[in-house]
């Protein structure tokens, strides 16, 4: 119980220095913009310093063509079905499904004949998705 | 439409580098280690380079600490509600709300009286959480 109490202590540490920016809670909703990606598929895009999050919604039958990237991915889908490509490997990803993409590996995605929902992560900061957001 | 197609060819562009790592496919219940973060608090990680998501179930009634850390943060809510307190703002934050999380901005998450499911992604990866996975 005491190495429990200890280590919560060591992982909830108290600030040693200031904040560089402050706090943002958001409604991804309706308090982020929108951007096309591909006929259909839409992300809505929270941009940090080291963090971009990239909300994306697939319209049915829609593509994210295959890619790849300097910046890291985290991958996580949220809602529906979606076919992975990454590396030479194909998964049907649903909710409860992650991957981790580093940078510069090949990967594609597409929506089956249901919608889906899915969180992107990228850090940096992924550079073409920022330039489409300095477009709008 | 040639406007849109050629903004696709950019977002979606091909790889000009090799990749450092193979992407990874994971089942987070099933694939992920699981570590205890405070009582009623625990987290499943996925640790890249420049990024560590962190899945988060809340039992009933649990907190994490007010705390705060170098690591740039995204917090996202998937299910349940949770009480975050960021920079002084207090807010119920539900599936669809999100915040971020610069550097050494203090905050503190409750849950309520139904457990709630959450992901935090952090860059870098969080070192607290790193030690925490490398005791296991």
């Amino acid at each position: 119980m005491l190495a429990r109490i200890l280590a919560g202590m060591q992982y909830f540490g108290e600030a040693t220095e200031k904040p560089i920016a402050p706090g943002r809670m958001v409604n991804i909703d309706t308090d982020l913009p929108e951007v096309e990606l591909a006929p259909g598929v839409r992300s809505r895009p929270l941009v940090g310093e080291n963090l971009l999050a990239s909300f994306v919604r697939y319209q049915p039958n829609s593509v994210a063509p295959m890619h790849a990237h300097q910046e890291e991915q985290v991958f996580i889908v949220l809602e529906g079905e979606l076919e992975m490509t990454l590396g030479g490997e194909v998964r049907l990803m649903k909710a409860g499904d992650a991957a981790l993409i580093p940078a510069w590996v090949e990967h594609t995605v597409r929506s089956l004949s249901s919608p889906a929902y899915q969180i992107d992560v990228f850090s940096p900061p992924r550079k073409a998705l920022l330039e489409r957001l300095a477009e709008l």
